[in-house]
């Protein structure tokens, strides 16, 4: 397979790596759903003097995890959460069921999306898509207070 | 549990952390299918001058993603996009429906794998296994462009 | 929607990034089931002097693989077998089966969970959550040697 023929590559850009920047945020989930983190991210990637480099996210539980999605039409979250809940049903004969029925299938969730995510900074802003953003979603039925550690790796400052 | 038992580990390699190099690799698919992004990430490498350190990948769409797969036998990509269907039907019923019947399932597909990978470079070499192979899965029927942001940071250059 | 009611977020601390420290962990597994690696990950974070950063993990397999998951109940980790077992049956049909019926499966759920981990470290610990931990995932029915790259980058020693 010759890489000449589909794929092609930009020339690098290289700078020194100087600085590491941490941040712990707090969300208030009001249960079951996703809550788009993309404007916290990017106040922080700015108050952090990030110029290039990655953030990373790593969310502090295992019944909410974290996803990037399409942030264009709110059908998608919907159908995305039917998926979810197809593949980790309620009552679906769990031996862990002592926190309710909501809280294994939430621990499946978590495992099928992301504890982390890693997003690189190019010229001080996050690379993102146009259509990404980025997502905590509350896999448990009531509201939770949930923390995500922020980190940035880079050149900056 | 004393991990003395059926865990070793190497004793610890250290260098200093002096460099970023980031880069835009394209991507032409052709429609439904892995392509194999090995060669092209080992280039990034070398062309970085990277020594050692991590190589991350972040693709910056919602309806293709990122795997680490075996390499060897093609049949296992073919399961592995069966897989990928049965998890992720189309015609189940979704409500976001309106770019047609392969797009809800790719954003499914794409939850379910990877936005992002993680790979460190030791030695100035990927640290992949033998059986590994970096893939691109394009979860959408026709062919798209995609856009990969690779960043390689640590000692090198 | 405005962040400040729901989303709050510590001040920034910032250090110099200056070291990058690798190692490799290898791991004896008896078959299929989950190995507690946090305290094996605590300890190289330790040797390493890492005081502030990110530890990433890289399993260098496709048919064993990484999660971060409840460590309190084990019943957890049995449900969560189960329901990798409904996700990827074997028996289902599967054209690659010359490795074994536990092989595709394997496959499928190494897809479907992380091949890197990425935590990051503050004030010389793993910044996970109270009740997480770090699992290696072994899929396969007997017993594999499995090699996790351990990478810390970051301010420290």
């Amino acid at each position: 397979m010759s890489s000449s023929k589909y794929i092609s590559r930009t020339t690098t850009s290289g700078v020194s790596a100087n600085t590491i920047v941490s941040s712990l945020v707090t969300v208030q989930t009001s249960g079951r759903g996703f809550i788009d983190l993309t404007a916290e991210i990017a106040k922080f990637i700015n108050d952090a003097g990030a110029r290039e480099g990655a953030v990373t996210l790593f969310i502090r539980h295992t019944s909410a995890s974290l996803t990037i999605q399409e942030n264009a039409d709110p059908s998608v979250l919907v159908d995305l959460m039917s998926a979810l809940d197809r593949l980790a049903p309620e009552h679906a004969g769990w031996t862990h069921d002592t926190e309710g029925p909501d809280d294994m299938p939430a621990h499946v969730k978590t495992m099928l999306t992301a504890s982390s995510l890693h997003i690189p900074v190019l010229n001080g802003k996050l690379a993102l898509g146009i259509w990404q953003a980025i997502y905590l979603i509350e896999h448990r039925a009531r509201p939770h207070r949930r923390e995500i550690v922020l980190q940035f790796v880079g050149a900056g400052g």
